[in-house]
């Protein structure tokens, strides 16, 4: 799966239903999986993407909600001990999907861990600019596949 | 409760504790309270807030999860009959409480209704000018307290 979601254009393709891409794997539970995002602004940023085919959160189930919440405190205490997060953004919003006609929606969450200092991690300083505030910033900051890498592998040592 | 965040600027003052303002009080759950934000740019945009002090989502309960997940299917077929929402955005962010020190989170969802149309709805047309996409607009559209009873109202007719 690429996490581009931006680049799903094409008519009833869903890039949730595609195949996990490895290089953004982290780790998945029985219902979801945890890729790290292209975008690296806020440091650890992942997506929490369903593995069936689920339009909507309200039409996941009890079982696929409860398992998600099991992924929020694994994620959450493990990129606080990999980088130090303050606190957690997360969202479910899908909002590119509807930039196709028909709109072919797959619930994911966005996770954005957020700063109050800035992190030095594998020779880049992460800087959460707007750390207490909505995040604004549209820019992406992609990372190396080196770096990707070992980011990864940072927050799988506290999993 | 009052539903404008930014006013939580006492230390360890916690805005989710206070009194429900029954001026944007919509209904509530076992767990939770559902009130209309006072940013009605999305119409039928509301806050769906924690009754008891839980800091991180890492924190609430499996009841309070499970819950939760009702208000959602509640929210999202009322609010589709109301006003004809297309889709709609959540998120849990509490970036606001981390502006104090120390921070005092309170667990809170933003629900934003997104219309791929105008809705024309108590004399006011309410335009979604960023459907499909990630709301960047930071101006609030504050209604009348008469406007913003007729959208509860609306709301709670199909609840």
């Amino acid at each position: 799966m690429r996490i581009k979601m931006a680049s799903a254009n094409k008519t009833n393709y869903c890039i949730g239903c595609q195949k996990v891409d490895d290089a953004y794997f982290i780790f998945n539970s029985i219902y979801w999986n945890i890729l790290l995002s292209e975008d690296q602004h806020n440091l650890g940023r992942c997506i929490v993407s369903a593995k069936r085919h689920a339009p909507s959160l309200s039409e996941i189930t009890s079982e696929e909600l409860l398992d998600f919440h099991q992924v929020v405190k694994t994620l959450e205490s493990s990129i606080k001990k990999a980088f130090g997060a303050e606190m957690f953004n997360w969202g479910c919003l899908m909002n590119d999907a509807y930039k196709n006609t028909p709109p072919n929606p797959h619930v994911h969450w966005h996770l954005r861990p957020r700063y109050n200092y800035p992190v030095k991690f594998s020779g880049i300083t992460f800087n959460d600019t707007e750390f207490a505030h909505h995040y604004t910033r549209t820019e992406h900051l992609t990372v190396s596949s080196k770096v990707r890498k070992e980011i990864i592998s940072e927050i799988k040592k506290y999993l």
